[in-house]
């Protein structure tokens, strides 16, 4: 056994415990009454830098949640490698649905239970944790390193967008790493080579100046929440197909290579996907296999809609007002700002007569393609053949890490997008987890992705 | 001045105090919570029933809400007037557009502001303040009285339904008056010849067994909100054209003078109903007058939609479930249990494939048509022309009023459709508000109503 392994190996329980207490911290970004939280959780990845042995471990104040920002340059000649990770975590609700409580990490099995137990924070520990193996066993790292940890990934993320296109310079770098997303199954590692990006909106709806009564103005009233259904309903048919003119223009298409492993679905991708949503068959454009659908097409997906009454029983208003929180995910080239003055126009267009719509932008950000040949993701692709004995597979995400983007736009770095979440890890849902597997699977593999870029 | 209009100016500040006392009672019949205010709201109407000096005057117990029932039956030979009213109210919400809070009366001007002002604590004391001063100047009431308040007219009214049909000899009468309409201006009195009925619904659609990543699932997963919308917006069109097949079969056909009236519009409805919503156009079947689709028109109306993630920012889930409430209002000879058959098998005809669609009956309620020409409607013509100096006008109302056909198939009694509402009362709406001026003029009207009727 290797001094590193050893190490590793009996630091296991410490470092989950070191999870766990950034676990409990409930840094949700896009409620303001967790802003103290946000904080409490950056100040605890400094102090984790500071253990390490970072050179500098600080906290970058920005308009919004701060960046936290580590460096360690002590490695002359070799490669400078930007890791990035975000510290907070998406909201809860339903609450009701989880089985313990959501922030109060809780093992059951192999699974650690908690909001943020994959998404990031599980997956940003296991990389410093490997960069504190490194430091501890050999006193060094054998290359240079910045982390750069945000507390705005569900949020929109404009204040690392913002750093990013303001000091390119002080984030130079060889390569970024980013590790913030997940393999088919935990015995296929995959390293990821298209991300989507995405445009958020909430279209919001306005009729009548107060809430009418339906005995009295039913059948000449304008509806907001009719209104609503009918333009939700001509932006996507039941097919899948999405009624945005121009919205599919720009759409890449896919390699022979692509097409085939979609279409063959060697690994059997499909069957779990379906297991794990629970349902009998995959909806939307049938004309495409379903990795095409989930990796490389736009998608249009509602996410929340509220307006009138919606106690118990029965009121019979006609609403003033009904709003709709709606996404697009747009595969590369498809750029955000394009789809948003699109999806807008197209909007406005649906809208019967009789209402206002107004259709307000809240976040966006672009998709990503990188070449698998840079030697940062050959070395990546060696670790993960290391540690899980076979050669790893090349695939897409349907998420967005606009961070991707930005890094691979503005740094020039050629980004490795490696991570070891699992499809059933719940992300955004209630009940998220992270496998304890593949929390000290992954430190062992950056480690060894580490030693072998340098 | 006679001793009645005596009685009456002298005791308007106390007729007022005693309705104010009623409204403070937040007797709210659908939400649970509220169950102990709906039995002293009962109980306020029981002690108004006997300082008038009512023979029997008591709660009803039911398997919902009780009734209030009062009786005196000391004047043979004159007819028996069964009087009809309700002590529950809608809910309050959206409660910060209220100016005032909305369970404390509050006068501005001529209006008293309170949930329940008008629709209907107000319409039904201004009744039991007619009959306090009949009694209370004479001795005696020119008719026998019955009155029945019940306490679930927001909810379905079940239990008064359950009564009538289970006790109809003891509601034995020679005409029902129903205080719970309005008039389309304050110099245009009105008495109502038609009300519509009502299905009111709650369409539940359900997807994966749990909430989904976007970014993962959107492409693939059923959305239960795309879902509904679709439904929804396949229902009813942008031009108000409702796709139920089979809905409209039975409507029946206006008259030759209904139509005339809908047309010409002589007394400027359309005007101030558009003043009131604060829109520029009407919306619905433009070949129809306004005054028709409201009135004689089925309509279908979305009461409340609820689903995903609706707080401040961003959450990119793909919910597991979508909830709306919606409610049809259907014209005299539309049955509602045939309308909810129609409609059920429509919703589930319309659902995408991938989802589980539910449609619940709330509740609903038939709709009427009465004969104007009858004694009774006769002689409540003559006292609105007594008080208001003109002729009443014939019209219909949108609203559904289900105890109203009750009475006239059950009890085969005519029903007087007799209140004093206005347009801008913002029943169901937050700020309700009562009239002053229609108040004690609804006093004086109904007392004339009841002479005129021996």
């Amino acid at each position: 056994m290797t001094q590193l392994e050893t190490y590793i190996t009996e630091n296991e329980g410490r470092f989950l415990e070191d999870l766990k207490s950034w676990l409990r911290i409930p840094s949700i970004s896009t409620l303001p009454e967790h802003a103290v939280d946000i904080r409490r959780a950056a100040v605890y990845a400094v102090d984790q830098l500071k253990h390490i042995g970072f050179e500098r471990a600080e906290l970058i104040q920005t308009a919004g949640h701060p960046l936290v920002y580590g460096e360690w340059l002590k490695a002359p000649g070799k490669p400078t490698l930007l890791i990035y990770g975000h510290y907070d975590v998406q909201p809860v609700d339903p609450v009701e649905l989880w089985n313990s409580p959501p922030f109060e990490p809780t093992v059951r099995g192999d699974n650690l239970y908690c909001r943020g137990a994959c998404d990031d924070k599980g997956q940003t520990m296991l990389v410093l944790k490997a960069l504190e193996a490194l430091m501890m066993v050999n006193g060094t790292l054998p290359v240079n390193v910045k982390v750069l940890i945000e507390g705005e990934e569900e949020a929109g993320g404009e204040s690392i967008e913002h750093y990013v296109n303001t000091y390119p310079e002080r984030l130079q770098c060889d390569a970024a790493f980013i590790c913030d997303t997940g393999i088919p199954a935990k015995d296929i590692p995959a390293l990821i080579y298209g991300l989507r990006g995405i445009i958020y909106t909430e279209v919001e709806v306005r009729g009548a100046k107060r809430d009418l009564h339906s005995g009295e103005y039913g059948g000449v009233a304008p509806n907001p929440l009719h209104s609503l259904a009918i333009i939700i309903a001509g932006l996507k048919d039941a097919e899948g197909h999405i009624h945005v003119p121009g919205l599919y223009d720009k759409v890449r298409k896919p390699t022979a290579e692509e097409l085939k492993f979609w279409h063959e679905d060697p690994l059997h991708i499909n069957e779990s996907l379906l297991e794990e949503m629970g349902v009998s068959q995959f909806t939307g454009e049938s004309e495409y296999p379903p990795m095409e659908r989930m990796w490389a097409r736009p998608t249009l997906e509602v996410h929340g809609i509220i307006g009138g009454f919606v106690g118990e029983g029965a009121k019979t208003v006609i609403p003033a007002v009904g709003r709709a929180k709606i996404s697009l995910r747009l595969p590369p080239d498809v750029k955000s700002e394009e789809a948003f003055t699109l999806f807008e126009r197209r909007v406005k267009e649906l809208a019967p007569a009789g209402v206002e719509v107004i259709v307000h932008k809240v976040h966006g950000g672009e998709g990503v393609m990188v070449l698998p040949d840079s030697p940062p993701i050959q070395a990546a692709a060696a670790a993960l053949k290391e540690t899980f004995g076979k050669e790893p597979i090349y695939i897409r995400e349907g998420g967005s890490i606009p961070i991707a983007a930005l890094f691979y736009e503005v740094l020039k770095a050629p980004v490795v997008l490696m991570g070891f979440g699992l499809p059933d890890d719940n992300l955004h849902s209630p009940n998220e987890k992270y496998s304890l597997t593949q929390f000290y699977k992954g430190i062992r593999t950056v480690a060894s992705f580490l030693q072998k870029l340098a």
